[in-house]
């Protein structure tokens, strides 16, 4: 399998800034995530406090970054990272049924927004799932209910469509939907998970639902969740000044390290959390 | 006398940054500094890793700098900051004679680099001096040396020769020098000072030369001494992820922190400085 030097998770500039200086400094860099980069960086209405461009709107900020990634000729892989695990001498990254291998790791994935749902985390493993495409198999012929936080989370409810009898879908956001007729839309708010009887309930506002698994599908994952062991401190990843998280090999950068949550501290982060993964891997090799 | 929010000591991309997010939360930002921003900066032949400029001239990264400064009507000081001293409650920056006031410091003068001149350190305050204009009445009618790290000093130097009877002016860089005729420019490596029989001497590779005083003038001082009690290590500040410097009130970002000297990093760190200080300054007026 190929090896990477340095995987990046994560597309906002965290990530983007870390995988151009790996890029620059020669490392085999595997960028992970979204083509169109952050959802947030998008829709920011205006950025003020970009040094270099003033008053600019997110998505002609995104154009520039895409444009530096084309420049360079960086590609972006889409998927998503459901674990990363400590092989000793490398990492595993799961990429739903498929594994991907390599020697440093930074993550830039951003942070979640606002609290897990009531009875979420009690329940994780134990009927609800952050990966359709890991667990879909658990829930075929069965009941699935999907908490989608993006319009993007609806490619992989559509996909549960394929395999589950039936997918009861509950978008958090305003957009409409586009989805397959077998995914039923309900469009009311999720207030709990719960138990019952060896069934899954999904209590809203106004109703409940009985279902077999619970899928909660956000932009980022928690970092603890994300790479098991990892030093945490509520939502966000411990690092010391050098980006280092706890974990050798390991490094992170952007919110998910913590406040102030802006665009240019982050940058700033990713090319030091990439300079540390090079310095790592350069003296890994001289051992 | 005008008492400022937040004095922002530097003009590289950290303070520049810092200048820009502290004027955006409604702060009184003196930003103090050169208008040509920072040396460095601009004679950068291309900057790879600035995330949205792929490939830039130092020039055209400084103009787009210089654009954002202009759209957010932010001005800067030319003036030097020799000293800053904390008065309790704010804090007194000393600009040659002048003294200036500010509630908060954002220290962004970048590093030293290269060591000091070997006898410089013990030299100092003993026919040692980093400022023309606070130490030049102490050598009116006698010979003075400096020793001009960039062009920018010869203001300093030509400011010495109508006070002393002679200066001598030893250039470390090769542009050509712009001196008034009484100024002697000789162009030999400084190796060495010292002190003998009262006199200083300036010991080049070639020759030695007796004077009164000696001027060492580099594009920035060594944090210690800029702020008397600043904690550092070696050539820098030290500070923890929130860019607190040690001294409450005082806070640090970009070369001057520490590896890697980096643009983007050093905007990013700025960003954290300014926010670090806005909430400082909300704190102590709530107490």
């Amino acid at each position: 399998m190929e090896r990477y030097d340095i995987a990046v998770i994560g597309t906002g500039p965290a990530g983007l800034s870390a995988a151009i200086t790996a890029t620059i400094r020669n490392k085999k860099v595997l960028l992970l995530g979204s083509r169109d980069l952050s959802l947030k960086l998008g829709k920011a209405h205006e950025i003020q406090n970009y040094l270099g461009f003033p008053a600019v709107k997110g998505e002609d900020l995104a154009a520039a970054f895409q444009n530096h990634l084309k420049q360079m000729k960086i590609e972006i892989t889409e998927k998503r990272i459901n674990a990363v695990y400590s092989m000793g001498d490398y990492f595993a990254l799961q990429a739903g049924d498929e594994m991907l291998e390599a020697s440093a790791v930074i993550l830039a994935t951003g942070v979640v927004q606002g609290k897990p749902l009531p009875g979420e985390e009690e329940m994780l493993g134990w009927g609800v799932s952050y990966c359709a495409t890991c667990d879909a198999p658990l829930y075929r012929g069965k009941v699935a209910a999907v908490v989608g936080y993006s319009p993007r989370e609806e490619a992989e409810a559509a996909f549960l469509s394929e395999v589950c009898r039936e997918v009861l879908y509950f978008p958090t956001y305003k957009e409409e939907t586009h989805l397959p007729e077998a995914v039923r839309v309900i469009r009311e708010k999720v207030v709990a998970l719960e138990n019952q009887d060896g069934h899954r309930i999904v209590r809203t506002a106004e109703n409940e639902y009985s279902v077999d698994g619970v899928f909660v599908l956000r932009e980022a994952v928690s970092p603890g969740q994300l790479v098991p062991g990892l030093p945490t401190e509520g939502p966000h990843v411990t690092v010391n000044r050098n980006m280092e998280a706890g974990i050798p090999g390991v490094f992170a950068c952007g919110d998910i390290v913590g406040t102030p949550y802006q665009y240019i501290k982050a940058a700033g982060e990713g090319n030091v959390a990439a300079l540390s993964a090079v310095s790592y891997l350069d003296q890994k090799k001289r051992l």
